[in-house]
């Protein structure tokens, strides 16, 4: 199967990309999707005088992530098919759907996106600490390591079913973005009370590096790529290349 | 009146269905919202050390099942039509637009998807309880009864005005699902705290089986197929088989 | 100007409506906003022992009401017009957008819809009570008054902007329910905590009708109404009538 | 480059405005906004009695932004382009997309929506404060400079890439709306506890005149000025004048 370039997204706007502008796009997504979320950690911390996470707190961690991952997804879906994370570009990439050199190109732009939005808090908050994700009292590395899978499969086989899925095209401007923010806001309120609920190694390194705090930072990348894989590969092989509509088959020979 | 294939999501779509396909998408989207579901309540007793339910509780669990079910729904719209819940494949069925055959497939797939969904959640927080569906203190097995059937009346009500009509046509990719979503969300609000709000055998089935706790289960049946087969009815014959537009009745003779 | 009949909504689908169906659709339609409405309301009461309503209750009533409305007009948008609201069908009828006969009709239905809905509640919670809205300590009738018009107003003037403005056309079955939703639910999270922000004469006379409590009940009926035809006369007026494109205008002679 | 007049919204729908009627659209959803905004942090004072805020504080506060400013931005979007900020009429501005006349009117007619909402909640509330925006106990006025500045680069950004961006055209009036209302809510949840994240010098300006309280109030200006002045003019030169597709291009020889 030939390479596709970029699907998520309008692929029609996307034969000809300018790989600069749409990496500067994946900066800045990540950048406004970081600030939301990491902040929101931030603001909780501030406001409870570091206490332990509450059902009222994970609400918040969950609509900010949601929402800020449906605004990051909008605006940067027309210029660079709006991943604003390494998990779904490797998706993207396992599946056929984006070149290796771009994805690489997005990878560097998403982690210094993040890195430069939990700067920025450091800087807003005057000096206030951008917490590593880490993992609750009673929690297992290989508890982790499960949840993040699953949860990222979730996350990319959505991606996957509404925006790179050809019957997806109709609606996919809209779905999408709301489908992908509010994945990530369920997802939270389960698996946030247990290991943070990246599901996305970019928003864990930003404030790892950031915090300079590296412990089981691995779990953070291992899980989400691996989670991020399997939806790629399993959604291409079942639901596109066996589909009962291949729209894209006849100019793939 | 014949049977019409399936008529939740894109009809044009699934004249000629792989139904195994068709299966497999609503196991995993059944999966993903259980996931997300079941999970939001085994981080409140996390967070709250097996507290009883707060209003704040009640946010968490209400927002993880809309946007969990949001992303069910939109992630198989276009490949099973987004059951995603035995008693809207009931509901269908009764109303004349799935067959009996790829009704009973289904709610082999979403039972199994619940009870994936368990089991990864049972490894990924290092053998948490899936705690089953239960009465609050002070709720009557009947009381629980008649508030499945509203809810589930009201949530298949709503899958039938926003899928299944034909009027609902130009948005049904966009209203059905963010709908469907939001009315599981707003019936958890008000009947979360009584009985669970379940409107769907399989959120209980699975928790059920794993935590093996099947006590009042069977209200957790009675109530979503009964308030789900009767909204199925009501639809089609008052709204659909008497409406002002019947773009269907020359295909039906 | 001659009546145009019903606006909101699609049009085109309702020039021959059957006044019965459609009456019928906005009883079903009130039945579920208010079924979730007023039942996370006894939620907040059951799940605190009736405690004062605190911010996570403010959270909870806001988003069952947002669900709830955003449904209950989802549902019924191709059938009725989506009202849900006898302050809507009255801003409706002052900008000539509905009969009078049409009208009374409706009224008839959303109040029979909310009535049955709190006696629903009241058998599914076992004889909870169906709390009537009333002023929180040191909220006169008067300031009460002045929140019903303002945040009435806001919602018929969200009403015409989204759905009966020709000029929202493209969206309006998208765009319309969420903004009818999300209005009454930003509105809660500011008027709920002084007089329950009803907005809704069927809203407040359900829970007034079946708890037998009818304390300044005149002014969830007089705020609404004088809100909500303010912004029928404003709308039409400014936007509708003088607008720079009145695609309605050549069919009016 | 010749100055296009108005983009955010349907830019077809105002080539020949009213600006007048604009401006009162303006004036009507900055006054609902802000009603609904610095409504629920009233509401807030009254039910914890003037209490610190509290994570579900901040949820409620984001949801009553977030929800009132998707209707503000949706209801005035078809006639004046739904600004209902300052800061955006600025940042479009400066990126030649509104006339430096047009742009005044729409300044006062914000301003006044947002006193005039302020005054109406006096009285609504018996006479309630209308709380400034302010610092938080150890945060600086520079940090608050600079969370302002970040904040707001991301709400205008949002609205050049959802709204001004002619590759954002189909999805304009839907996506548009919520990504506005959606930032500022995930902001609020990561800023709010900082400083009050106001990113928008109408929604700090109606509080400040009626209760008179000018303290920092600069910073309330200045920041959301200057961060949505460097999102029009980055967005404008890299993502507009040298994208893939430039429909605009060949009008403007």
């Amino acid at each position: 199967m030939p390479i596709r370039e970029i699907a998520v997204g309008r692929p029609e706007e996307t034969y000809h990309p300018d790989a600069l502008r749409a990496a500067l796009a994946e900066f800045i997504s990540t950048l406004i999707f970081v600030f939301a979320g990491e902040g929101s950690g931030m603001a909780f911390n501030f406001l409870t005088d570091n206490g332990s996470t509450t059902p009222a707190g994970l609400v918040a961690a969950a609509l900010a992530h949601a929402f800020g991952l449906f605004v990051g997804v909008s605006v940067s879906a027309n210029i660079s098919g709006g991943h604003v994370n390494p998990a779904v570009t490797f998706g993207a990439f396992v599946g056929g759907n984006i070149s290796l050199l771009r994805g690489i190109l997005y990878w560097i732009a998403q982690l210094l996106g993040s890195t430069v939005a939990c700067l920025l808090l450091k800087v807003a908050t005057g000096g206030g600490t951008t917490s590593a994700f880490s993992l609750s009292s009673g929690v297992s590395v290989w508890n982790a390591f499960v949840l993040e899978i699953v949860m990222t499969f979730g996350l990319v086989y959505t991606v996957y079913a509404t925006a790179v899925d050809p019957r997806s095209k109709g609606n996919v401007g809209i779905i999408a973005p709301i489908a992908i923010g509010f994945i990530v806001g369920a997802n939270i309120l389960a698996g946030g009370a247990f290991d943070g609920a990246s599901m996305n190694p970019a928003v864990s390194f930003g404030p790892a590096l950031v915090s300079w705090n590296w412990k089981n930072h691995w779990v953070y990348w291992a899980g989400p790529l691996i989670g991020g894989g399997i939806a790629g590969v399993v959604y291409e092989l079942v639901f596109i290349s066996h589909g009962p509509h291949e729209p894209l088959a006849s100019s793939e020979f």
